[in-house]
């Protein structure tokens, strides 16, 4: 099964994946710009089921590494990313297959579409995460025991390094302290795999449903209620089967740096649902956790996304703003995302939250 | 010619790189022992002669990276110095054919002996600077347009990275902050070149002359005075025929800190010779500028070492201690690390000094 990806879709894509990107990703509009001068050039790439992929084919992901606040500021030049995967290619000694993404948040699932478009290569319709996340090891791919590493990282000056590191979190050490070093833009070729492995760990389908959610916004405008229409389709999908809105408020005080490589920082929200209630969200590149009058509604793995109350268009970290007006939407994870060793990876002690993990489904149970 | 080097030598050889690293160059007792346990399995390296190298070889340095403050907290395993070769020979394709220093002080002079032994590869006599200087790109060979990547870097995990970079600079930048994730205590395979390269950027005869320094201490303790012992020998060699001393004190306040992944400070002292004088220098693991009250004495690339006064035992930067009685001596660079292209790229702008560059016999003159 094959399911193709038209230059007129990238739209609703870009929004789709802003939505899943949980406030990271990289930002979809500068995805969306790359991706749509590639198709313009070279035509779309083909998109091919991963159920279809051969056993022996090697895979590999290609993704934007940084901090959001800063990949708005220095653009993307495009031939970083072929680099990347030719270095990877030339250092593997064998040419890759089809990429997927690593994370289908924000631009990433962009990148891979691009590089697709300019390579000629199969994408995969699947990530490694079915949202985004700020640390190299934090996905299902290194849950299933496949390695990022051997990882190349390049810049725009197509300085690059190639990584081999003993374990993933040490192989995201590295590369962050080199791409702090390096500008915080830049791009990495990594999980070299086979499809083998890549059918056990990949979360399915999540290209084509960031398209759906993507649609799924643009109708509801037509029909005057976007964010409904976004929550309704989320709950007809198997793999975001739960879709609450978890505050409706505008931002009352945001403090966001820089920070260490990521985009840190807290966002306090008053209400305006007639209730006096105060939200508060954390992020890390992406956001972490959501407390509504100090108890907590959502949590990661599960997907905390903000979005403009009026338009539900999604909104990055990097565009959070005082007086902004927003809904905030929890979303359960996909269930490759929630098993035990999932949540050591990335579940809230990952990110030194006191909280346990609980499912968006309990904790938001009337 | 050859010129063997016996694990007899390797005090001498160490107590002269030392001396020759102005502070710099890694811890020259922990590169002594590491080089002797190599010669006692595997027997010592031949050590061949620049001239009589093979236009055709293929030739790298291998060095230790990072702040000598941290090297003698932090022990060498020996194997990620194996692994650094292993990994760039695995990366060009070709078997490496000989090792030079990239700098003779320190430890620097005895890691490529003992990756010489271990590996029965030859050692060529001679190195990149005459030296130690603290960044990769401060040498003659990247002056000479040879370029320090592919680069290795290596830690005692046999975590790796390899690096390719537009220019040496920012090879030395994302070298630095690996090295710091790293742990300050990594090895570089680096300087990939060929024989005829080599013997136009190299400085001849180095490892010799550390053993002949190193000798002429040892042989002034005999006679009573080893400080003058060891300026006769310098002034009778062709390479640093300038040498003087240019103060005689006790440290009166030290100043160091681990900053950016270099060991930087600065020192004072007040004579012990009946002249009522100051002297102060400034470091970045190496000693850069000496000024006695607030006139330059001496100046990078020029070498100033700090030697014990009774035993002129060379005192590196990570071991100077309030009230150390010592004396500094003023030697000429050899003359390739003297010219117009050297200066710009490690005289004392390199270094954020405001003064020019002076040759030591001119400062020095009566």
């Amino acid at each position: 099964m094959t399911n193709s990806i038209h230059i007129d879709d990238l739209e609703d894509l870009a929004r789709g994946a802003a939505f899943l990107g949980t406030g990271g990703g990289g930002d979809p509009y500068i995805g969306r710009l790359i991706a749509r001068e590639a198709f313009r050039e070279f035509g779309a790439p083909r998109i091919i089921a991963a159920e279809d992929v051969d056993d022996d084919a090697l895979i590999c992901s290609i993704a934007g590494f940084g901090a959001p606040t800063v990949q708005v500021e220095k653009l993307i030049c495009g031939d970083e990313i072929t680099h990347a995967l030719a270095k990877l290619e030339q250092y593997l000694g064998r040419p890759i297959d089809a990429l997927i993404p690593a994370e289908i948040g924000g631009s990433n699932s962009l990148v891979p579409l691009m590089l697709g478009a300019r390579r000629n290569l199969p994408v995969i319709d699947a990530d490694g995460m079915g949202r985004a996340f700020p640390e190299l090891q934090m996905n299902s791919f290194s849950v299933h025991g496949i390695r990022a590493t051997p990882l190349v990282i390049t810049d725009e000056h197509l300085n690059c390094s190639i990584i081999e590191a003993g374990t993933d979190t040490e192989a995201e050490q590295m590369t962050r302290a080199l791409a702090i070093q390096m500008g915080l833009r830049v791009f990495i070729a990594c999980f070299p795999m086979s499809g083998r492995d890549m059918k056990k760990a990949a979360i399915y389908h999540t290209l084509t449903l960031a398209r759906g959610i993507g649609a799924s916004i643009r109708e509801g405008r037509m029909k005057g209620d976007p964010v409904t229409s976004l929550i309704n389709y989320l709950r007809g999908t198997t793999t975001y089967p739960h879709a609450h809105v978890l505050f409706d408020g505008k931002i009352t005080d945001l403090d966001r740096s820089t920070s260490e490589g990521f985009s840190v920082g807290r966002c306090t929200l008053a209400s305006l649902d007639g209730q006096p209630s105060t939200a508060e969200f954390v992020f890390q590149n992406e956001n972490l956790i959501i407390r509504v009058d100090g108890i907590m509604r959502a949590v990661v793995p599960d997907l905390i996304c903000v979005v403009d109350r009026e338009t539900a268009e999604p909104i990055p970290t990097q565009a959070l703003k005082y007086g902004q007006r927003v809904k905030i939407i929890g979303v359960s994870a996909p269930e490759k995302m929630r098993t035990a060793a999932a949540l050591a990876a990335f579940g809230p002690k990952a990110f030194d939250i006191a909280e346990d993990f609980k499912p968006i489904e309990i904790l938001a149970a009337p």
